[in-house]
């Protein structure tokens, strides 16, 4: 089977498969403008730091397209309103930030040309966004590959997988190049409350790719591992800071934990957009914490009392003493991180500037 | 508010709090035999390992109460039957096993007597286990209130409530009481994945007590935990091996290795009947799998494919290592588990014989 493809893009539109309703429905919303792009995002109809990013850069694609400026200013000006709103509406995964900054830049850069020419520049821009997106993620599956062996039963956590992404996926993306070397892999998924992006995204990803995979809930991670049963640990990530640190998934944390207590190797892949060096450590991340109404419902019914109050942070922070290697686009990091993770951007200009 | 009562037992019938409709729906069903009372614990109507002993008493009562028997042998040979498909209910609580084996010791030692005397002693030996219980657990939340501070938050798992019990819990009794000393106390509420016991019952259960709690999902733990704002962790168990491995529901194990990560302490609380040591170690006990389809449904809705499998491990086991104290009605026991945990039984049958 093939791979659903997780947006669209054709003729300035946007089609983003609504993943609020996988796996029961496959079912498109169609987007012509920068604040259905945003209304989708915070809807979670789509979600995946890579693939955030790559959307953020189409809506401001959108935008600008049938507008007319006047000059170079006005056509900066609109695109920083719409980035600042989309900035918005996920603050903790950085490639949302490192897309927009890319479009912005190209802006800056090519101030002196004409606004048609900036126009049909920043669209090759966001195309090239997408398509290295997928390229990336190949090749951080032939990087991930190298470290996993015949029979390896793997756990991971949240979709890290094509819905994730451009396509291939980062996480699932290493299960996938892992797959197609001939190893047998067997997948632990874990639910991954609230939102169930392991149960409902993920276990349908390895569906559709046929492999084989056992969904357990997020709680269950630690008796796996401690039964001897669980080989390697894999997971994507929002945001890698400076010193190694992960922000990711809710639920990371305590797998990494798990992991370390349990001898066993927890890897992060992501593409190097999602390192941030402009930050130190993750206890510096921002934190988004989403409506308590998202714990106490599941699929529109009530899971717990009215008068109790619930809490959501959506994402936590892994030290990098807990992760035995970041796998990038641009080859393996291991530890010390606070210099291998700057090495790996051959020029300043590739990293992130907020 | 006052407590809803988990049974009610009068005139040989039980009425078992339909804990599956909580809390959305307050409703009993009624026991007539042990046959019923056999198919409420693997429907999971009631749950909980304190509780589960207290009804298998009962439900042998039932089934003696009105039948005849010839002789002793008779007598003896019918309730060896129940105990044994009792038994086969629930593999890894152990205080279904300790309630069985109370009652089949009270019937070898009054041998002597006339059946419808032996009868009438099991009849009080049933109602004596009942009492116990919920005296017991006023011990335990007397004893465990000492450990507990003012402005404590307090992470729990499960329901160890009075739903789990007689009345009045475990880990929640310990809360309860501090309570009562008028300390300031938040509970951080675990959902407790597959089953929800967490956002269900022990929500539930705050709620009717009026203590300030937060539902969380359960791969939330750890990040409340490492941003210091879990002071203590308590639990209950369902079997406490010799050497003082806990067996509790699925995640326990979990949470106990976060607390030691992070020096939070962790305490399980739990009667003395839950104590085996016939088993020396925790990977001795039997660990009940359930059926795939708890884990694949919610509220009965799918929450994956119909492709994908699932694993339901129902418990998991907690080195001794990673608990700080045992709190039983016989005091705080402490490391060296091997030598103290035998040491609170005064006498030798006061232990399981199985």
């Amino acid at each position: 089977m093939k791979d659903i493809a997780p947006i669209e893009w054709k003729n300035f539109t946007l089609k983003i498969l609504d993943q609020t309703l996988l796996p029961e429905k496959i079912s498109y919303i169609t987007c012509k403008n920068y604040k259905e792009v945003i209304k989708a995002i915070k809807d979670m109809k789509l979600r995946g730091a890579p693939l955030i990013g790559i959307v953020a850069a189409f809506a401001m694609i959108m935008e600008i397209k049938n507008k007319n400026f006047k000059n170079y200013d006005s056509l900066y000006k609109e695109l920083k309103k719409i980035s600042d709103e989309l900035i918005k509406t996920r603050p903790t995964a950085v490639n949302l930030k490192w897309a927009i900054n890319r479009i912005l830049k190209n802006v800056e850069k090519n101030k002196e040309r004409r606004i048609s020419s900036i126009k049909e520049l920043l669209i090759s821009e966001a195309n090239k966004i997408y398509k290295e997106d997928l390229e990336n993620n190949k090749l951080i599956g032939k990087y991930g590959a190298d470290l996993i062996r015949d029979k390896d039963r793997i756990l991971t956590h949240c979709n890290a997988g094509a819905l994730a992404t451009a396509g291939y996926g980062t996480a699932l993306g290493i299960i996938r190049a892992a797959v197609e070397q001939k190893k047998n892999i067997t997948v632990y998924v874990d639910e991954t409350r609230p939102y169930l992006q392991g149960a409902r995204l993920t276990a349908f990803e390895l569906v559709q790719i046929k492999i084989p995979h056992f969904l357990i809930t997020d709680n269950m991670a630690g008796y796996f591992m401690r039964k001897g049963e669980i080989d390697i640990v894999i997971v994507g990530a929002d945001r890698i800071t400076a010193n190694g640190d992960v922000a990711n998934k809710i639920g990371t944390y305590t797998l990494a934990v798990l992991a370390h207590t349990n001898n066993i190797p927890f890897y992060v892949a992501a593409p190097s957009s999602t390192i941030d060096l402009n930050i130190k450590s993750g206890d510096d991340i921002p934190i988004e914490f989403r409506d308590e109404d998202e714990v106490k419902k599941i699929a529109g019914k009530n899971i717990t009392t009215n008068k109790t109050k619930a809490l959501y942070p959506a994402f936590d922070v892994t030290p990098s003493k807990y992760i035995s290697a970041i796998i990038t686009e641009k080859g393996i990091i291991r530890a010390p991180y606070d210099v291998n993770l700057e090495n790996i951007f051959a020029k300043k200009e590739e990293m992130i500037i907020l």
